[in-house]
């Protein structure tokens, strides 16, 4: 489940520097920048492991699709390094090592820049993961920014190596859209975790709720949140990738982007029903404790309803006057065991009447 | 009643396969895939069951109206088969057999997408079974695709085979608008299950509110939640329809499709006023149960609040001192009943004037 | 007040016709279908009760602006005959005798099809009835369709053979702008019912809440539901008959529609007014009951709280030890009072200073 | 503050008659209908109170500025004359001494019409007054109607006396605008009015929340719903006005018209604020009543829970069983008080433990 | 966290003015009006302390860029001796010098007029203060004016002066940008600090809920309201620059105000989701509370149930009757307390397996 902190805002002292300056904001994940590169067409395949940020200059010229991708945002020199031979705009670069972007898309000169969250579980913190990624297509390169090696990407890899699929055969545009999707479909595994979670306390919601379900439920609606923000932006993002006018994108690829769309709509839906689900278990929390409540109090007046008159009607006879006649009499006592016995017994019926018992 | 499991999310594992490969996503509901062909126009008619999806090919390029009807969709690589002489786009393959598609249409090369939501109300069960129904529009053919054999088209397969109304004389769009107009019509048998079932609550929830009945409040909201989901994205799918620039769809039927599509607003508009009303009868349930409450607390309070000071007083003449003269006066025990009487009354009239007797 | 069923969605069985067959949906509330005509223009005026929908034929083709009503739509073949004659569409025909209608406007071929909900108070039943009025506008005709006979249009007919106003100068588009005029107009009648039950509750919901005034609220707020369901289509087609660029509606009549848009505005304001004021009522209502048991809870704990201890103070002295050395003291009684009265005493201060008393 | 009345709907009988025919709906607030006349350009200036309604007919034709204000809209007589003099069209007229119209603003002919709600407080009856100003704006004249003779547009006769700002200088739109202006303006002295009622109820509702506090809360936030309605539709028709594309409104006159909407905007926000903080104060009564009603139920606990079981040990040596060996001991009785002592500690103790002393 | 006042509408008296005329509404807080001057290009520097307005006149004419900054808006005759100079229209000095504007942007003329609400976080009163920044921009010179003076445009200032960045470079523009973007930085210093109050909250809420803890998540989410009002606009001001027509603003400078755009969506969203979870802690606090409430319940409950009947059973042995054969019974009294200890035991029993203990 989310914790409190990735709601809140927090952000490193920044003021005061001009506009466009990159400065690294996020946890340090990666304890180096691992940059990999893959270089294909139809007919040649090439993957490198990247020492040094330049060896990839030169594959910006050439008429190969070429992905490049960088694991790791702390070392913001090898960032900017990059950023000068791919003429990427300085603002661009501070987003991109900034890791509290909201996700989205503008297209600046000859490149569009992608900001995304990318959702992960960690099963053993039990926890949801947000990771930013960030994409520039260029004419013929896809160059993609991580937080932290990851192997969200790896099957994608897998099937660029083998030219499964037709990716070998489509350019960059392409291939930004395939990382969209692998992203996209990343949702639907927190949207089966939490799915799952809400199943669960369906049950004892009803069954045996407690504070701590209560607390449960809050925990789910925060994560709702939290997934609602880093979702909902990417609607009108993919949209305006598949709507724009970029020459960048082509008309084939559109259809695709389509696809994407219609997934997004769907983890979105998804995210609104959770959201519907999680108010109504709420409501059925705060009536199952009403009622619970409702049944302490009925026990409690059932039981001294019945028994202060009747000792009363004790304590009547534990007075010690001395001219009380009823005392004297001889079946008194058994009398008045009579009279409790049929207060009782009324009282009783009248429950029964109001459905108490 | 839908139960919890139709919305959550859940999907087989499919990640890493390149996009537009099909995989069948949902429940396995037919035993065997069952292709249906009709084949008609003004004056023709011929109707077939087939065997091998082949069969169907010839009829591709007839000037006939042609509906190939797919019951089960399980056999992916009949799909595919199929998929490959119609020339339908891998990625619609995709959305035909899995089963968790939102309601959508698109256009796409020389045909039109359709998804939608079937549901049928299963009187055994006691439950609304949804099902996905996906529509092929192409020049002179449809193609559905059905999750099982039912049987909401039979009437329609029956006024083609008669030739009762207009649609022999229409071409495909027509019978692509029949379709949708019989799988919206029966949206109404559910909403007057539904009706009835709220009804039914209605009384319920005034004279016997129990926690059950809550419970039965929520299942039912939690269906409005499951069939909106179904029926609101139709509203923009069949606008699209009529309103979209797409030659396959005549001025003639655009009239149709603007009926379904008041239909369509009109089981909106119902869902709405249900959502309403079930919200009324959770604010219903929750003031009569609170008003219980009261009553249990002010018979408490009456009973406790007259015996417990007459109670003390018999307590009072309970005491052993040596020395109180009032024990030995004569008339004092008559005393203290005649006190314990005013007391009483008094309380009595007390209570009265606060309307709790 | 509306009941319950008029939300639920009602349907006899329909399914399996082909589109465009009329059929009667609604209670049959009319003996027989009686048709009026009436013919006039700036001079001639003619009114004739009609035996024979055939009788009306002729007008269709005269330059006078001809009304024809039909009161009652049990009788679909008459309806159908009138339709064929007037070439009314099917579909048209088809959603004039379904009485559950959404209020729509449609332009279709040479004429304007209007639906709207007629609404008024039957005094007796204390009730607000609905009623669907079907429009037909051509070029010089409009033939209106009512479930049963009313006195709603009566004034309209007077001031036609009275030749008041300029209704005898205008075409017949101003004949159909002043039906709708005479349905809007009613709607005020029955705010003004609401109005009156409203204020007569507020009055209730602070001096005497009970259960009952609690039922009343959401009655009303039902009704508002369903008058809400009533009118607010009909912005929408009010505005469509006014920025419509149907070439039946003349730029003179436009300004009158304008100002029934206005009155249908105003309807809507003050059904939302009405709700908001529903809504607070509620809380008020809940407030006050909250209320009365603090102050049943307030009752009981200070009874309670002074007369439990002292009970246990004579329950002491009620022991019977043989070595109680108070026992003896000749004050003691007297004491004990005292202690009994100065504890009593600071009871009240202390309930004083929490001002519950 | 708002009374009730105001809210509901009410309209003396009117059904029947031709539209467009002017009644008046409304109070009787004036005494006689009085009319004011303001005729001035750069250098001329004339003020005249007039007798007869025609001595405003010739100033019509003038090329200098005319503003013609009428005090009192029951002698609908006068308003007629006025207006077949003025060509102000028939349902204008209606609407003018109708004073339950909604603000609202059309051009009809040469003549823009505006209608907007004036709100003035009245200390006397702690009261807001809403009174109905209509405006008509022509080439060179304006004439505005007032349900009663106020003070609210005296500052602005004596700008245009005294020839102070721009207005002598400016045609009949700007007066229209600063008679727009006037009325926005004092809409700011309502909301401070119900400012410093708000900021006194925040004060009471933590410290002293009374079932009268909650009333004034239920109260205000009426007032927020009607004054929401008086100036909701104010935006767009201001908006319209500076937007619109009428030849009657120059250039320079829709800035002026922009810093109205501004202030517009401003009151509409500020209602926002109050309706948020009112709902705020609503939860926090809520929370305090609960708070006290939480104190009331400890202390209750707390005093039965020591003293129940002690009041049983008492009645357990109060019993008269002949074989008792307790009751012969020497020091039993001291031990009993122990016992109880230890009892009652532990008691409290358990209490602090709890948080609840 | 922000007082109520300033949620709550003040305003001096101001009616009766011709619009146009600049009257001072806010508190006084400079207590002289200091006027800085700065002009640059990419070359040459200059920066100066104003004593009289008119030295900054020559400044209109050059071609560098001058950025005049006045703090303290008290001297209204100095503000508007500027605005004569540089023909700011007499509503926008109106607007300057009234502290209670929207934020807005306006274009008049050859100027651009914004609006917009510093906020500085009061380290010593603990308080959020608000400030209004008006900033005029003109072909070469940009005039900002503030209520009082702030440290805020220190560092922008520095960067000028030392030419780090590419400000020096770039036009009047961009140094408004940069304004702005100094302004919307600081947003985030607030968010941060409600943010880790916030945090605090979420702790308190769940482990000692008082009813102070509640109190201060109302003063958050006040406080939200009041942000929300000053940042929501700014959202469209921004756009409104960026996707506005000016020749003002050059094309190199919208890239850089979208992404001042995205700061501020950022801030709205980080506005949204704090909304929400304060919403979620008066949830829970409110479920903390009625489960302590309960808590008490159970307790009295179970104390009373099981003495209550105790003590009944004691005080019928405590009759003084002279025939009750128990009373001489040898182990009568040890069978008492035999069925007393069953009783009690069964009680338990009873609550254990309802789960109260």
């Amino acid at each position: 489940m989310v914790s409190l902190k990735k709601l809140v805002w927090k952000r490193e002292k920044k003021t005061g520097l001009p506009p466009g300056t990159p400065i690294f904001i996020g946890e340090k994940k990666a304890v180096e920048t691992k940059i990999t590169l893959l270089d294909y067409d139809d007919i040649r395949f090439q993957q490198k492991d990247v020492r040094e940020v330049e060896e990839c200059f030169p594959f910006k010229e050439t008429s190969t699709v070429t992905w490049i991708n960088i694991d790791g945002l702390h070392d913001v020199e090898v960032i900017e390094r990059l950023g000068e031979n791919f003429d990427i705009h300085p603002l661009v670069l501070e987003d991109i090592v900034n890791t509290q972007q909201r996700p989205k898309m503008e297209e600046i000169g000859h490149q569009i820049f992608i900001v995304i969250k990318m959702l992960s579980y960690d099963e053993e913190k039990n926890e949801t993961q947000v990771e930013q990624v960030s994409l520039i297509l260029g004419e013929n390169y896809v160059i993609s920014f991580q937080e932290r090696e990851g192997d969200i990407f790896n099957s994608l890899r897998e099937r660029i190596r083998s030219g499964k699929g037709r990716i070998r055969k489509m350019g960059s545009d392409y291939l930004a859209y395939a990382l969209l999707d692998a992203v996209v479909d990343h949702y639907f595994i927190i949207l089966e975790k939490d799915g799952e979670k809400i199943e669960a306390l369906e049950e004892k919601v009803v069954t045996d709720p407690k504070p701590d379900t209560l607390q449960e439920i809050h925990k789910l609606k925060r994560e709702m949140i939290f997934l609602r923000r880093s979702v909902w932006p990417l609607r009108e993002l993919i949209n305006g990738l598949e709507k724009g006018e970029s020459s960048l994108i082509d008309k084939s690829t559109r259809i695709y982007l389509r696809d994407v769309y219609d997934h997004t709509i769907q983890v979105i839906d998804t995210l609104e029903t959770y959201r519907d689900m999680l108010s109504g278990m709420h409501d059925t929390y705060l009536s199952s404790v009403s009622n619970r409540m409702n049944e302490v109090m009925k026990i409690l007046t059932i039981v001294a309803t019945i028994f202060i008159p009747l000792t009363f009607i004790a304590g009547i006879y534990g007075m010690n006057f001395e001219f009380m006649p009823e005392l004297g009499w001889r079946w008194a006592y058994f009398a008045v065991w009579g009279v409790i016995l049929i207060i009782a017994v009324l009282m009783v019926i009248f429950f029964r009447k109001k459905k108490w018992l």
